[in-house]
């Protein structure tokens, strides 16, 4: 008995690009796809690499969803609607039951965002995995890095440090409680991308990005490329019940603000949309955490207003 | 001293960008892009994994070219014209020598086709490469593999086997000459993608693939999705002096018609385009090698019309 790569392509992934506005999908040399009239392209590339973007005891449907998790927190933070993904899977051996896990994970949260799979690449190697996702914004509509102002109030979604948590448990660089670990643990395995709130947040935000490497690092980008700085209060960063009580116990405020794997939003809003967002953002929820600044670089506050010394600025790949 | 990953990206391959189609190119989550009103989007990913895209000892300059230059063979057999690409980038070190070389082989070429290099993910892991390419086509001018009709003539552009006759010699599988390797891994390592005859070929060819697993595995492509079958005349195969040198001393047609990486054209056309066809399409030559027939299957014929078998259909990575 042989599978081809072909076979193995068509057996998990095809089928599943049911949008009218792909022309050809899986099983040309490339797809053909029609973008709407008015809207412009936003694509997005991301690469996860066992043992650096998830731990190497991940379930292959958690592996199948992040790897689309991640690709659709980046158009979140564009403010685009997602339609169209690629993947390239380079796996070491065939295996019929992780690939089918695999291919459960990503066609699943595929599915809820309608995106359709129209074309990839499946090659023999060292588990890694890169999507591409397109979708579609109105023209000078997007979201971008660059526009945060003075006086702008920033704001996060969902809660911040819980995946950093679980990976520092997981390296037994931590002692937490099992039921603790589970639940943090599926921050870190199955994020939930911010689509709704991204296109919510459109013509209503004045920055916005997604925090894939923490905080501070996220959103030094958006004050770097706006040339403004910002002020953080620890106390109104969100916090989960388990993350609460461990930032009680060790002050580490690091772990919330420099740890990566949150795929939450961080955005910025000036003073006359602050009642318009908060009433649009109920189901992800969004918490107001500071506010920019003239003045450059990004302060961490206490409550009694004195500074949080921070030596840490995020997850760097190549940090040497 | 730090090297990040994002000054990493920003250092080799940002200032690229110098299409007025691209509204946000690398820096922001995602890339923001026009598409030319009445064109239709073309993408095609492709990912190349040292030792089975590439040998070891391949250079920087040349995995750079080579790993665009794939995914524009791709779009060339789609009729489409390149217009942005992005690049997924995992290297175990940063090296800056490599980067410097791979970066050079990479946008030269790009440079060539105005091709935008507008994002991508640079991330630490074993060497793998992966790069998405969009293109335009017409609306309904795209070349297809599902529209081969009876009797339409079957063509190829270039020569076929160089580039498996070098890998054979590399692996030292074949004593060559030198000089002769010289030569044939050029074709191995950069080869030429075959864009103006693609674009040529809208609303000529009846069917197009590009060939980078073998003539027989990917013009069974052509024949199977067009529901027809293939006569291949083998003294018609176009071949360069040092693989004819080979099959005379060998008679191992399989060279020529199962090995991969060939990066040629493989395409249909009915009788009534045949002088067109050959009077575009002087650049990369090109070659009738036999027609489409109504009985399925593909065969090879001598030119004394006997058959010739062969037991290899073309390069599979999880064939088993």
């Amino acid at each position: 008995m042989s599978f081809s790569e072909f076979d193995l392509i068509e057996k998990f992934f095809s089928g599943h690009a049911n949008r009218d506005d792909v022309v050809l999908g899986i099983g040309d040399d490339a797809a053909v796809l029609n973008v709407p009239a008015g809207q412009q392209l936003v694509v997005t590339m991301d690469t996860l690499i066992e043992g650096v973007h998830f731990p190497a005891e991940t379930s292959a449907e958690d592996i199948g969803y992040k790897s689309l998790a991640v690709s659709l927190s980046d158009l979140a933070a564009m403010g685009a609607e997602p339609a169209w993904a690629t993947l390239s899977l380079a796996i070491p051996a065939y295996d019929k039951t992780w690939l089918k896990d695999f291919s459960h994970g990503f066609l699943t949260l595929a599915q809820k965002y309608n995106v359709a799979l129209v074309g990839g690449d499946t090659v023999r190697g060292p588990l890694s995995i890169t999507v591409q996702l397109h979708g579609f914004v109105p023209a000078h509509k997007v979201l971008r890095r660059d526009r945060a102002c003075n006086n702008d109030l920033i704001y996060v979604t969902g809660t911040l440090g819980d995946a950093g948590l679980a990976l520092a448990g997981l390296q037994n660089n931590l002692n937490l409680e099992p039921m603790a670990l589970k639940r943090l643990r599926k921050r870190l395995d199955s994020p939930t991308p911010r689509v709704e709130a991204g296109l919510a947040l459109r013509g209503l935000a004045s920055a916005c990005i997604d925090i894939s490497d923490g905080l501070l690092s996220d959103l030094a980008h958006i004050t770097n490329k706006s040339s403004v700085g910002a002020e953080i209060m620890l106390q109104h960063l969100p916090l989960s019940t388990d993350t609460e009580q461990y930032i009680a116990q060790s002050n580490d405020w690091n772990m919330v603000l420099s740890s990566g794997d949150d795929y939450e939003l961080c955005f910025t809003v000036s003073a006359d949309n602050k009642t318009r967002v908060e009433s649009l953002l109920t189901a992800s929820g969004c918490t107001c955490i500071g506010k920019i600044t003239l003045q450059a670089g990004i302060r961490c506050l206490y409550s009694d207003g004195s500074l949080y010394e921070s030596d840490k600025t995020g997850f760097d790949h190549f940090a040497v």
